[in-house]
């Protein structure tokens, strides 16, 4: 026989092989996301996390329960070599906090201290506010010209459907209160990261700890916000009292549990998925991130279920620091060998609202696999966005920039920011219908990609050649 | 000439003037209605009473300023006849308040006491929970079931466009904690009587004063109402500590505050209008009644810059005491002899969301000024109500109560119940193109019975004749 058409034939069969088993898969993974969508699992997670163990800060009794919670969970859901990593985190709480107009007149303001903000002396701080409506405009005051003074930042959050908006006005959060503190400020206040109209404020990690000179500070609520902005228009002086109690614990200790689906074949490759366990100590964390946890947890264990499972391992983590940071960096440090197992990474963090778009690895729109996940999420109206996927989660950022590649299943975040690391962050605000999109989304994709030979890594475009 | 015949011409030519006189009021009302649909006047009170005045509690140095700013606006706005009618208010003001969950887990709670709630001793109350899913349930609980425990009812308020869903709930506010006490109970938590899903939880009066035995009340947010909800339906034990801070002054004053437009022909009959200056405490009273004020204000204005005032005069009442009760037998008691001279009296007290509905007082329907409201009144999407006019506003009940005719121009209330009596009853809550329409149906309205000489007294149909 030619060798030309012996190869031909070779190839056709195993095209037809390869097809017959697309087939197959692509047939399970629509059955999968089918059931999915009708499946509770998700919502009955999200349910008891949120109701059994409540708000779960990092160092809180609480977060110890969370733990204990997490290894139960998997027990009772099937999952198999489950894991609890304990690691050193520091944590931060928060005592007594109250903010006040006083001239010129007395309205209380809806406000909470940032994520790791210092305390105000006992008796609070009183002083005279200087309002910017931008932190540019406030980074433009010289250094010392604010001493004495109560800054407050009013720049709002633009409401988009990717979150972006988030990242350009929680600079104020970030490092508004070191930077206020370089101009001679004694504390802040900046209007809420929000999106909503509500008095409710978000808290939210600012820089803190060794070496860092800050000054005590807190967001109050929009309606606050831009009543003190009409008053500074005004050219009302104004006087704010704060107070604000907080302490830090340098010994605590934080954890991430893991817990598997194994895979049939090649249980040593692994797609690692998960979402964060710890949240906020105001509202309930559901939004951030209990459902997050629930979406992946119900992904694995509906794929758990199958009468055969895909070849390869399914590991959802329940990241113990995100909103503390240092999740998978401890993961890494913990599991040395884990880092070659990793075949895809993702994380689900953005709420329950409906999953409109896919980003895939680079180089990898054209695989087979990729193919079948258009057509199987396609009905749930995601699309494929053409962008390579990225920034997979702050949870997978340490393995994702020690290049497992990633993908992000993007979450319409367009009501998100409306209850994020507020007291609104509660059960009520997921929606049952949307949650379980997301589950089946997740199902369906990690079913594709698990039971696939996809070598994300191998289909790297080269860089281009340094000329 | 056959006197039948004469007769005919007589009342041809009667109708004919009358035909002319009522076109001309037609086209006056109209447009005075599209002039109010694109005048900002409203905006610039409602602006100016919670920016400048903020919060404006009965006894509190703001409402004394609020007193001064009505006399100051109705100057400004070229009112007459401006007067302050004070009378004696006894007030109550609130001071440091929280509740948490302590058991099964530390959660804070967003809470605010009921208006005129007594104090919690100094340390606060710590007790177990018995939890009622609605008022009904706690009032069948015997005598002393409930001793010792802190009471929490957790009925929702229906969301409906007319409002009937507060009523309704809010039977716990009012009289919850009387019978609660009655029960043995120690303190009691009501969920907001609210229509959002918000933790930013709703005050509002409840009853106190002398004679009554009651307990320490607050209301909860929406989610923590759920959330304990869920709790108890798992009968985990609940424990909760509630601390509130509140005094009284029983020697306190409050104002209504009055300015008239003169009518050019028939001063002496007046039509009253208005909203209420007061407000809770928390957030900047803006929907509940700042735009009251602004849109009855702003309704008489325009009319009194008419080149011809109509016959009638309009007075704009800026009540004192709502929240607190009072204002209107204050006002029938500091005006003996204005009982008689009332014509009409209505209030806009449902925020400032579309105006939907016109109901007007028994036996006029088919007067040819109520035809003429009806038609003017339909291109802002108004239509007239069959049923007659009634419970026109708490500050006009006294004198609807007196015998005077009552309207009602309907508000859409199905947003107004997520904001009153909240922090979150705020200026950026007003949409600008509601409030005109609010203004554009006051002005045509008023004016066309303020340029008539219609006796609401007169239609009204005879009480059937008693068996």
């Amino acid at each position: 026989m030619h060798m030309f058409r012996r190869l031909l034939i070779a190839s056709a069969a195993f095209a037809l092989v390869c097809s017959a088993a697309h087939a197959q898969d692509l047939k399970t993974a629509e059955a999968l996301r089918d059931k999915a969508l009708r499946d509770y699992l998700a919502w009955d997670i999200t349910e008891d996390l949120t109701t059994n163990i409540g708000p779960r800060l990092v160092g809180s009794p609480a977060m110890a329960k969370a733990k204990d919670w997490s290894v139960a969970k998997f027990k009772a859901l099937g999952f198999t070599n489950i894991k609890v990593d304990e690691f050193a985190k520091p944590s931060w709480s928060r005592g007594e906090e109250s903010a006040e107009l006083v001239a010129p007149y007395a309205m209380k303001l809806g406000a909470v201290g940032l994520g790791r903000t210092v305390s105000t002396p006992a008796g609070g701080i009183e002083a005279e506010v200087a309002l910017f409506k931008t932190f540019a405009d406030m980074m433009a005051a010289p250094d010392g010209a604010l001493k004495g003074k109560i800054v407050v930042i009013t720049q709002p959050m633009v409401r988009t459907q990717n979150g972006a908006g988030y990242g350009a006005a929680g600079v104020s959060r970030r490092i508004g209160p070191v930077e206020a503190a370089k101009r001679g400020a004694v504390a802040m206040l900046i209007r809420s990261i929000s999106t909503s109209d509500s008095t409710v404020p978000h808290t939210g990690g600012t820089a803190s700890g060794e070496g860092v000179v800050t000054i005590p500070a807190a967001a109050i609520g929009v309606p606050e916000a831009e009543q003190l902005e009409r008053l500074a228009a005004r050219k009302v002086p104004m006087r704010v009292k704060l107070k604000l109690e907080s302490s830090v614990n340098p010994n605590n200790v934080a954890w991430n549990i893991s817990g598997d689906i194994k895979g049939s074949e090649k249980p040593d490759e692994v797609i690692v998925i998960g979402g964060h366990l710890d949240s906020w100590d105001v509202g309930t964390g559901a939004l951030d991130d209990a459902t997050g946890i629930a979406i992946t947890t119900a992904a694995a264990k509906l794929i758990g279920d199958l009468p055969k499972r895909p070849k390869r391992t399914i590991r959802v983590v329940m990241w113990g620091s995100e909103e503390s940071g240092g999740s998978s960096e401890a993961y890494l440090a913990a599991n040395k060998d884990a880092l070659s197992t990793m075949v895809l990474a993702g994380e689900s963090d953005t709420g329950a609202d409906r999953i409109y778009s896919l980003q895939v690895p680079a180089g990898s729109l054209d695989h087979p696999v990729v193919k079948a996940a258009a057509s199987v999420l396609a009905p749930l109206k995601i699309y494929v966005d053409r962008t390579p996927a990225a920034g997979a989660g702050a949870d997978v950022s340490g393995i994702e920039r020690a290049g497992v590649p990633v993908i992000n299943l993007n979450q319409d975040a367009s009501r998100y920011f409306d209850y994020h690391h507020t007291m609104d962050d509660t059960l009520d605000k997921v929606r049952p219908a949307e949650l379980a999109q997301n589950v089946a989304a997740w199902t369906s994709l990690v079913y594709l990609v698990a039971d696939s030979d996809v070598d994300f890594r191998a289909l790297k475009p080269a860089a281009p050649a340094a000329k």
